[in-house]
């Protein structure tokens, strides 16, 4: 495990978009220099608010691997931190602190989890979250969401050992990684109960209902968890709905999904 | 003042659609009937979400004094006890409890505001709100929102006497109510410094700058108060979003107008 040091000259990270506006910022707020690797296919609005926290943007292709190499050249050429998007320990503690606090709060409530969803990509996020919510709710059923076909954690589980997809073309642009991290993927196969797998309209139809039911933006990435949460019915379940920023164009396509008929929404 | 008494046989109620969603989850949770007096041109969103907590809806014509009319009526003929949407003391203060939640909040945080704005349409919202204001953060200015053909407020502190508007046809619903609350007026008069109105389409860029920015959803009237914000600029001030209860049409609206060059999302 790497600490960032306290004379650290800058850091990089590699990112579809979220991580990579994070790092950007957490780099403002400690007034150290960034440079993010992004693909070319990421929204511009997640490049735009990246660049506008200071950092430098480097776009590489579309491929996960392809821009984890880029950074990791950055890093030993310019003497940079990397800060890696999931696969270590204190990023994946992190990013399950929101499990925690989902619990905590429950618990003053008096409620108890019976499932909780969250979205994997390269499974920092599940890892952490899973992590605490076998920790501090060992009854709740821990359920991971991954794109139809981006589903390699599925894969990986039912064959017990890492599986790599083909580059995933789902529109949920931040779960678009290959194959399970390697230190996260021990941590995801001990304690996710199952995975499910959701396509494109159906998350569509989630933004829809998130926009309508809940009032608030999430992208389709932050809503594959919610899809699959709305298609299992009632009870008292976490849904962790990682992300929110989406294009015009993507917003009026889940307004469109949340006219037809098939629709939750109305 | 009345208060709800324990018989009390059912409630009925008058509203352009957010009072009258309240009053029906408030009767659902209370085990009473509801009768919610609605006008025409409500949006089918805010009928249907009333009736679905179990409210009987009746629709009226347009005009805010007209469905009063009709929900006195029902009162009388069939002994409902009258929850009025702004012209009560009790309901003024309990919409004003946003007011105070959010000064106690910034108050943890050893923040004072600059400036508080809040949309006004009968007034019982921006009554509750301006009090709390001025107890509880004297140095904060209250501005009150209004739509530009609904400025009745503002041309009733010009004049020194409550005015009557001809029915406005702005887009914000919530806001269309022709002339200031008895009681709500003098409290207005009273404690807020100055009125500003706003048009459509800069709604509708304030709900596109909710959207993309804070994530958020809210409905025209819900953004009236931001887009006054928006353009006096920066500082600690509180706007209170009130309304988010907005149809797909009116969404997309708000898209395209976030799309023009003039607009404050990008």
């Amino acid at each position: 495990m790497t600490t960032l040091p306290g004379s650290c000259p800058g850091v990089v990270a590699h990112s579809s978009g979220n991580h990579a506006q994070a790092v950007a910022r957490a780099a403002k707020v400690l007034g150290l220099p960034a440079v993010i690797v992004m693909p070319e296919n990421a929204p511009a609005l997640k490049r735009e608010r990246t660049a506008a926290d200071g950092a430098r943007v480097v776009t590489v292709g579309n491929d996960s691997e392809e821009r984890k190499t880029k950074a990791l050249q950055i890093a030993r050429d310019e003497g940079l931190q990397m800060v890696p998007p999931y696969d270590h320990p204190l990023i994946a503690a992190g990013q399950g602190t929101c499990a925690v606090e989902l619990i905590e709060d429950l618990r003053v409530r008096g409620v108890t989890l019976d499932r909780f969803y969250a979205p994997i990509s390269g499974g920092g996020l599940m890892a952490g979250c899973a992590t605490a919510v076998a920790a501090l709710s060992p009854t709740t059923q821990i359920i991971g969401v991954e794109p139809t076909d981006g589903d390699d954690t599925r894969q990986s589980l039912a064959s017990g050992q890492r599986i790599a997809v083909a580059p995933p073309q789902t529109i949920a642009d931040g779960l678009r990684v290959r194959t399970p991290g390697e230190l996260t993927w021990p941590v995801i196969q001990r304690y996710v109960h199952r995975i499910e797998t959701v396509g494109d309209q159906e998350m569509l139809e989630a933004m829809a209902w998130a926009l309508f039911r809940l009032r608030v933006v999430v992208e389709p990435s932050g809503a594959a968890s919610l899809a699959v949460a709305l298609r299992e019915g009632a009870g008292n379940h976490g849904v962790v709905l990682s992300g929110g920023n989406v294009a015009t164009a993507t917003l009026c396509m889940a307004l469109e999904a949340g006219r037809s008929p098939q629709s939750k929404t109305v």
